[in-house]
């Protein structure tokens, strides 16, 4: 565990945890959104950021501040804080984006973190390498090379006595197996916070299961103990999704960004402003504005109320996101979020394409289980009740039924199936997940499940005599059945079928 | 087409629409949300609903009013809106919810009624009879002639040059047969608004599948021209569903009783209050409080706000149906609504259990078609193509590929299958819903959805040869298409295998 980040709750492999800030006396609640202050041109005033929206850290660019002369004299001498505005935590960047964007930069990793401690800041970042998506692994592997100099001049950096926190950007393009071991030599420096670089174009292009399967392979080198920040990542789309892969905090460009444009954001993507007829969000500029209004109104005003609209939605989202990590249903806001787009149903089902990842991370037990759509029948917590069947005891002869017991027989026990679990003892019957709400109107993707269960219950306990009595399964669903099990149909469902 | 109701938009079988309430001088666009007022007891003052909400219609009790001393005498001096504070067009209810409760009521048709006249109620509701689910098929009838009776006193009753509409509820407990025909015997009535009767304790036992299919059979009665009301719904999780069968008003109670009893609502559902760590919204209630705030403050204080904040989670919904009806994608809103609840599943699960109905209204064109479950393989645009396969002209030989078109190959024609519309001609493929954004990750129910096209194909056309490259599909999928086609798998799906 490193010292300054603290876990205090978790559900999948989302958590809330405690960033310490030292040289900024504060203490940052994640997953966080970082909104991102152009130092040149500011949309929404940094103390604004903090009284109105409760941002509590913010990110700035350092490269920028250094390459600009005024800036440069103001922050030297003001200090960041002084110069923004701003009273809480404050992360510099540190031009690599500048670097990927152009192909060169005028500065080393240790000049510019000397100018990030010398201006002020909280949490400072290397000259890393984003790697964009897709380059050959060889460009991969040198790069990657470059990046590890990088997270080596920054340990052997001197912040004197600033307490200033220094990233570790984890790069490794769409290379799994490079993203999970610059996960984990990061890990092992004794830097403080991790970026997981790069991903930007991957989110640009709606490419959400790339993403989902880069922050996977990081998570795996870095460990659940390392604070994870998905750079560049600002839409409130999909930080549900983000955070139940584990990432803590989350910058947001796209407020102010998108303002400028005329875009509009909302939970289920991005609207052209132009577009709407209604502002579909219970925020203070779309309950006192109509579009109608905003149509009215001056370039600049307009682009301020959008920028506060999206940094509302951003925010609301955030706190959403802890909400569910507290309630223990973050799964079912990210099957909510999934739906908002095709590419979002992408990065869910990649999620669940890792559940073994997710098993590892994701509490034994929560508030209740809902299953809303046949990729329910996928989460971690099914897995886990099927790898449990195998451990429990089995009487000799019995029945797996998706009805009541029968008033007559002679079975040594009658055990539930209920999909997408498959059968368990009436003993665990009020534990989680088996309290689960499902729908009435079940689907085969639960019934496969639960048939997988009695496969694994059958194979585990070969000695077992088992009967699955079920209400109307398909031939394609009862082939995950084995041989060995007795099938009947329940007759509620032969009645049905007449 | 009744001339007071004018349809102007329609999305599934959602429409903005305008309803004329003369009497008020004000046309209420639909869906519209009438915020229940207790004469009583005002949680939120009816100005404040129209200044800070927008609310520009709203419900209160009739029967209340006449039966407290008190309010009855202000209500015939003042008149409703004087004594209310209220501009905008109010409907009232007329003691039937009473009657289901108690059993009997001291008042008629007639003379509630002429109450509601004269106290100036822009929309005025007769004594019917709320029939609740389940009972047996006599009492829905029997109870069904009543109401027949008072819906024939209502249009007997003489409003003067009052200009006052008149509400003709729609019952029929959970018998679609009674609910249809109560809904053409409703629409050859010359009353004014249809409210369907009795939904709340549907909705309060989360039997939004049950809801559905009342409100669908209801809606065949009463046919497309009819401005619906769902009775008692107030429910911001259930607007999207509701709408997307037809509703165009809703009255929300909840609002305020929810905030009395700490409850506080969310698209997904509701939450007790005293549960929340975080504020889950973007309105001014939650923005400028935490949950600890509000745990710190007076008991009325606290249920104010809460109200507040149900409301606005309320009309924002209203807001996002609206433009969802506009954009042409409230199909894919109640995608996203169909996750918050597994009994919210049941219900989207019965509306598309209902496509032909759907079909019939669901317009022809739209922006895109996002595929984002499961169950969007059931949307009412994939049978339209499917019936649309029935209709082209079709080669002597056609290949129909996931892939593109082979290099070499002596087709007379290659046309591209894509899941979960299968297959189509080049010619329609920049047409609706063929420009649909899928996943990349395909599921069965696509590819299942898929083989149904090509077998319509078959089957329309037995004299065409037709082959099927498929990316690899599973049997149970390929059991859909009939054996006069010449199946094939494509290489790469071969490559996947290996
Ligand atoms: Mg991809
Ligand atoms: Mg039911
Ligand atoms: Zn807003
Ligand atoms: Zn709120």
């Amino acid at each position: 565990m490193r010292d300054h980040f603290e876990l205090r709750d978790a559900d999948a492999m989302g958590r809330i945890g405690s960033l310490s800030v030292p040289r900024a006396g504060v203490t940052v609640e994640t997953p966080a959104l970082l909104p991102v202050v152009n130092p040149n041109i500011q949309t929404i005033e940094p103390a604004r950021l903090s009284e109105e929206f409760g941002a509590d850290i913010l990110i700035t660019n350092s490269y920028i501040i250094r390459k600009t002369e005024e800036l440069n004299e103001r922050a030297l001498t003001e200090g960041l804080h002084e110069m923004l505005g701003f009273d809480g935590a404050i992360m510099t960047d540190s031009g690599s984006f500048q670097l990927a964007e152009y192909g060169e930069i005028d500065v080393t990793t240790e000049e510019i973190l000397a100018f990030q401690r010398d201006i002020g800041s909280d949490i400072a970042t290397p000259v890393d390498i984003p790697t964009p998506p897709d380059v050959s692994r060889e460009q991969a592997e040198e790069e990657l090379g470059v990046t590890a100099e990088a997270l080596a001049d920054a340990e052997a950096f001197d912040a004197g006595d600033s307490e200033m926190l220094l990233n570790a950007p984890v790069q490794g393009s769409t290379y799994p197996d490079l993203r999970e071991r610059a996960g984990r030599q990061a890990a092992e420096t004794d830097l403080d916070v991790f970026p997981v670089g790069a991903v930007v174009p991957l989110m640009n292009a709606y490419r959400y299961d790339d993403m989902v399967e880069a922050v996977l392979a990081a998570k795996r080198g870095l460990g659940p103990a390392a604070p994870v920040h998905l750079f560049g990542a600002g839409h409130p789309m999909m930080f549900a999704l983000a955070a139940a892969c584990g990432c803590d905090l989350f910058d947001s460009a796209a407020y102010a960004l998108m303002a400028r444009d005329g875009r509009y954001l909302t939970v289920r993507g991005t609207e052209q402003f132009e577009d709407l007829d209604y502002f579909p969000c219970s925020c203070a500029v779309c309950t006192e504005h109509t579009p109608d209004d905003l149509r009215g109104m001056d370039h600049r005003a307009r682009e301020d109320l959008l920028a506060e609209h999206n940094l509302h939605v951003s925010f609301a989202e955030i706190r959403r996101v802890k909400q569910a990590i507290r309630s223990g249903n973050l799964l079912e806001l990210v099957e909510v979020r999934a739906r908002g787009h095709p590419a979002m149903l992408d990065g869910y089902r990649a999620l669940l394409d890792g559940a073994s990842d997710l098993e590892r991370e994701d509490p034994v037990s929560k508030g209740a289980f809902f299953y809303t759509s046949h990729e329910s029948a996928r989460r971690p917590e099914v897995l886990r009740h099927r790898e449990r069947l195998a451990r429990l005891d089995v009487p000799d002869r019995v029945l797996l039924t998706e009805d009541g017991e029968p008033n007559d027989h002679d079975y040594d026990a009658v055990w539930r199936v209920v999909p997408p679990f498959g059968p368990f003892p009436k003993s665990l019957s009020d534990t989680y997940p088996l309290t689960a709400e499902v729908p009435e109107r079940v689907d085969t993707a639960a019934q496969r499940a639960a048939a997988e269960g009695v496969a694994e219950l059958a194979e585990a306990h070969p000695e077992a005599s088992l009967t699955l009595s079920h209400d109307g399964w398909p031939a394609h669903v009862l082939e995950a059945v084995p041989e060995s099990v007795t099938v009947e149909t329940l007759p509620k469902a032969r009645e049905r079928e007449e």
